[in-house]
């Protein structure tokens, strides 16, 4: 097994130095760095870093080192955020009617390949309980729809908060989320909300992309994991996968290499966001891989 | 060598039997059929059919095979056309200032890959004239811009008849072609233009698609090439491709990238037009590959 | 739905008017052709040949196609095989301690994308009785050695006749099938075992190969679906995938990543199989899709 | 266009602080790093760098970088390579009657996607000669075979030396290279020779491998460009890619695909070579993309 790490994203205006000095920092404090990663966007005039030492040996307290990746980032004018690979995150996966997405990411938690936790699988409908609950995770329907919006919600939160819920992930899950919900889920920390979209944005929006994708005989179709923000379908986008098709596939054989487009690009996403190699700036992702 | 054959491509309405009948009066004719590929699009009540078979010990004359197929193509309600393998097709390519996507059709051209004769190049810039004429082909610029389009079509047109041209590739022209140029080219059969277009379509159509692929910071970048017809960008596909990007990649990293599919996928294009494995029904393309 | 069909497969002598032949026989006992698909290998000298036709409105009554296809490749030199597609078959899965392959077979096989039923898995090791029984199967542990190989064989011969299984399909099951073994299974109509190899053969044969690809420094793994025979890892393959990797991935990176192409390269193989679109000549597949 | 930088590749003993060591080196010089990127290997206990920093507002002499990254080096135990992104690299491609990987490095070297200088093309037969001047390069023909092994390659390494050579691009030169031209071309630097393998190593080495693909009915072939060493196919791999084939493609249709995931993964590793984004240890390369 590989020993825990820290793990420092950082974001800050870019100068001269920036690479030293953090990675003096984490020396100066005993600490051994497993990967660095920087990314400078020469437009935005913004330095990303992310830095994974190891944990073993490092001379500041475990409680200690969030506080102090604090003050460095406040120094740096910028905004860090620490993870401790040892802390498993907690996750919600909300669902509909279609089980491919929620299988692969309960399989391949259990396989260990998503370093996460699944308590609790939300759904607006019934059918999928026996499925969560097949992998040891409380299934809670709760339907929803444009008359109880706010009261379903409501109850939405009421779980995430019950289970201490750290990221959701809308794998196939048939409704929007407000912006409301969105900002109550992302107040213990930015970007908690993954989906999978089912297309390749930005094509095909909307409803029946795959009738609209088979009648405009496209020769490749694709999905698109992103994070959820306000704006529909915009938000930062993670991963990206594409499969080829050909006249002889019926549209319902382009819902099925879909669905497998779907899922694997969703579990890369889950897990790159698990893993803390994924950094969001003005509405674009730098993923570390 | 492979050698010569007869190829039929029939689309008429959809009725038992047909397969039978169309192989059939290929034997009956004393033809040995080397491939044959059929596709019913039952919501269109669509038969569309691609045999291909050997000239040598056929019992019909070269000339005659074609009046008996457009025969038969009526009696079955339908239309036909035929295409001997040892007659190669006479194309023009257009372009303007990037000669990526014209090295690749000109050197395939040279190899071999590409059945086909490029007599003619036609530009609205002067820059490509020695890679052009390097490989042979006349190369001939036609200024054109909103105030001489009518004229300038026109000497295009004229440059056309002359060379005898059965199919224009635009391989990044970058200017519209109007619908009385296409009625023209098209005068002599359907289907005669392809494009390469510089995005995954439908996606970021319109200009700096690489800007704005970037600015949302996409994985996947991709090309289409298509036929050409009055309606911009959704003339049917042929083919498409794409390649993965990061945020590593800045701007000038994914026009390179972008060159890369465009290139693949227009070369593809044009090899499986030549071989007359595309056919058009319903605004989409059936590939026999 | 879509409407039940026959299927024929045929091998025989290459010889001019095949196509005319056999569609004309599917058309004179009034059946409607949907697929029809040939081969014709120079070489060898044959034709192969996959016809697909509706089961409404034809002729011959169920129980008389078989005995009527057997007679028409007898006519003709060769071998055929009858398929009707409402004809689910009968599978058994062998696995050994991996559950990847096996969750995504048995998952696919509910989801409707595999026609077959999966009444029974058999393992040489016990951990995945609750994965098979979850999914409706019997599960029988079979432990396998050296010492006890033939008993063991017979004990699973035994399980394969009192389940009527017709396909045979080794998810990353770990041990050698004799010769005898395969004889037996394949009694009944050959090549009734598909097996997935970990590589992209004919690389990296032997244990560990994602050890030996990583100390290799390889940029792309793979994996292999093929049909068993009396040969190692040399039987007819089916299909191929492979993935990117990179000297950040360490071993137990590749083997994830491994097992992600292994199963998506199984289940697309024994989906082509169920179909019936894959024959088998001269140790090589034809593969109509 | 971008600001020249300088591009520094170490290799040396892990040990805690070496990441902060580097970094506060180029900071205390008044670099600014554009990139930095490392990994570790645990097995192997090394620690492999590079990091890329502006060059203008360097503190250090332009003649005085190298001297200094050696000194550091040294102190570090390990190796250390300089290279200043301005300083065009010198190439010579060789090559023997195929033209599809020399012309594709030619293009793109024009197209200034490879940042080197090609003057000179050798090849061991004379077709080329016009393909080679067409690009501005000076062809020189030396005939080579079991009996002028030594001479030819003497005269090889003349040209090498006149021309200034510090890569050499064999690009489907089908002859060996020996041990000894190996040595005096390394002699300048380590790993100055790149090849384009015919296949996806480890699979189907020697003669005629698009044949034994084709036999053995695979449904991917590849082609894998890696640095030369003494042991034939088994150098440091650089680059991958496949692609798909079927029973449809003939030898010759797996030949063309297979040309062009030659000249994709040949270009591709040169573009990575000349901007030093690989690094080589124990026999596999780390290839910082």
């Amino acid at each position: 097994m590989r020993s825990p790490t820290a793990i420092l994203q950082l974001i800050c205006p870019d100068r001269p130095a920036l690479v030293s000095e953090l990675s003096g920092w984490v020396a100066a404090n005993g600490g051994n760095i497993r990967h660095a990663d920087h990314h400078t966007d020469a437009d935005a005039g913004l330095f990303l870093s992310r830095i994974e030492w190891e944990l073993e040996g490092f001379g500041l307290p475990r409680e200690a080192i969030a506080p102090a990746v604090r003050a460095l980032a406040t120094r740096l004018g910028g905004e860090g955020q620490l993870h401790l690979s040892d802390v498993t995150t907690t996750a919600a996966i909300f669902v509909s009617r279609q089980d491919h997405a929620l299988v692969d990411l309960l399989w391949r938690t259990r396989a260990g390949e998503l370093p996460m936790r699944v308590p609790l699988v939300v759904a607006n409908h019934p059918q999928l309980q026996a499925v969560a609950e097949g992998f040891g995770a409380r299934f809670v329907h709760v339907p929803i729809g444009p008359d109880n919006r706010a009261e379903a919600e409501d109850r939405q939160l009421e779980l995430l908060a019950e289970h201490g819920i750290e990221l959701v992930v809308l794998a196939k899950y048939m409704q929007v989320v407000t912006p409301r919900f969105l900002e109550r889920v992302n107040a213990g920390g930015p970007h908690r909300v993954i989906n999978i979209h089912h297309s390749f944005l930005p094509a095909f929006q909307g409803a029946q992309p795959y009738h609209r994708a088979w009648e405009r005989g496209v020769k490749l179709i694709g999905a698109t994991a992103h994070y959820v923000t306000e704006e529909l379908d915009a938000g930062p986008i993670i991963e990206q996968a594409t499969v080829h098709v050909s006249h002889r596939d019926e549209v319902d054989d382009l819902i099925r290499k879909g669905r497998d487009t779907e899922r694997l690009a969703l579990s890369r996403a889950v897990r790159l966001h698990l893993r803390r190699q994924v950094m969001v700036y003005r509405g674009r992702t730098a993923v570390f891989d």
